[in-house]
């Protein structure tokens, strides 16, 4: 089974790794960065390199785009005219209606029926395919979000592959996916990143900053992520992000108020749900 | 020396072991839950139990205040008529003016000089004497906030005794103290809380839940807090945290600006301000 990347970063270059496992017996690699498709390369992620994204996906039988979101339209027209029509299209994109809506412009017909959307949770503090590991998505969720024109098979096909990773699997409607990940992946980025970048700009942030309990290390370890990847994410979900932010600085307004007006009942209440919420889900929240 | 500790959990009962080294022969502990004083008997943490405050501090040479900020004023004001003359008398609060303006109202004239403020930067996710820890401070930033009346005596005593557990010491005025652990600590919980609160009580909130991503799951890590404390903490240290809310409050208004209208070059120059800032404080954050 020959592998086309497209991306070749952290979380392309592992999935590429660790679907060796899954019968993938060559990879060819492209990046718009040819010194990251070539470090990939050195490293045994993919066998060869190729020039174009029509080069990689020339002879491919699965094809995997692992580019930032707002990047996958432009990918997906090109593999659209040059990959062979049996091929298999997936991705690993953090948002899915946006990636959705891009396959329905590049794909004609019968390809919609091949592309199985995708998205690994899973990560890594330290971007790059130098950072690529086979075993990233052990015991990890991949939530697969295929079209009412993706065929049974072909998802299957792309869940198999996922599986032989160790990870588990979840299927969802795109919609529904964006939602759920806008509240608990989106919106905290963008608060953490938020947080450190308020601070920092104050007059006297760098000697606040000394003094970080770790309340305060917990958001900059969130805030340690590429900007560059969360805008895209940002705009790629706006939607369900801006919904998540209005309720959010909903509650944020309440609670000046009452820290304002030193309402401890509101203040208690509030936080009581949270600390609940947290029981709750522990055995979630503490698996890794 | 006689150690009274009034309070008898996490952070007070870890100090009271902790300073076992610093000279320590006897404590005697004081909790309005009588099971937790108890329970530190049981420990081995102090070795007798006394009823009331008043019993708690008859022949004290230290009294160590380890209760929520909010009962300070309270505690203290039995301290000072009823410990000896010569006792030193110091806290573990996580606001310091608030705890300053209680002693300036409870101890008259010379009593003053005997009494250092103060504020381990430790913590556990488990609250509760039957987690403490005489290592709990090893490392880690004890902050002094002396007041003009605070003798160099005593606040070189108490220090002593926390640089015996291993701590590095600090010493700062009680308003600076609290502007900057209204930035790094106090607002990072608020909005954990309120970010685990707000997702938690949408309809599907739960739902959403389970598909914790490493950057909710560290924001929920602040939320196991415990609802009182911070409560205390944020009516204790109100004027600072408000100053910084409102500034984090204009920054996600911006922001949602941003999200709403597609604005990514706002989204990346707030990202990238964070991320510089993380990369910035690197040796502090990766500390730990």
């Amino acid at each position: 089974m020959r592998l086309a990347l497209l991306g070749v970063g952290l979380i392309g270059g592992s999935a590429a790794a660790a679907w060796r496992a899954g019968g993938v017996t060559r990879g060819t690699g492209y990046d718009r960065d040819a010194a990251a498709a070539e470090r990939g390369r050195a490293r045994g992620i993919v066998d060869v390199t190729a020039a174009s994204v029509a080069d990689a996906v020339a002879d491919a039988d699965i094809v995997l785009v692992a580019v930032p979101v707002l990047g996958m339209a432009d990918v997906l027209a090109q593999v659209a005219v040059n990959a062979p029509a049996h091929a298999l299209v997936t991705d690993v994109g953090s948002t899915k209606t946006s990636v959705t809506d891009a396959a329905r412009k590049a794909f004609i017909g019968d390809a919609l029926t091949r592309f199985v959307p995708g998205h690994p949770i899973a990560g890594r503090e330290l971007p790059g395919v130098e950072h690529a590991d086979a075993q990233l998505f052990r015991g990890k969720l991949v939530i697969t979000t295929p079209l009412a024109e993706t065929s049974v098979e072909a998802t299957e096909k792309i869940e198999a592959l996922w599986r032989a990773t160790g990870a588990r699997l979840a299927r969802m409607d795109c919609a529904d996916h964006d939602r759920i990940f806008a509240a608990v992946s989106h919106l905290p980025h963008l608060l953490a990143f938020a947080l450190v970048a308020s601070i920092a700009s104050e007059t006297d942030g760098d000697r606040k900053m000394q003094f970080a309990g770790a309340g305060f290390r917990d958001f900059t370890r969130i805030a340690a992520s590429s900007p560059a990847m969360w805008r895209d994410v940002c705009l790629a979900n706006r939607r369900a992000i801006a919904d998540e932010l209005t309720r959010y600085r909903e509650l944020l307004a309440a609670l000046q108020q009452a820290v304002d007006s030193g309402d401890a009942a509101t203040l208690e209440q509030t936080f009581a749900v949270a600390a609940a919420a947290r029981r709750r889900h522990a055995p979630t929240l503490d698996a890794e």
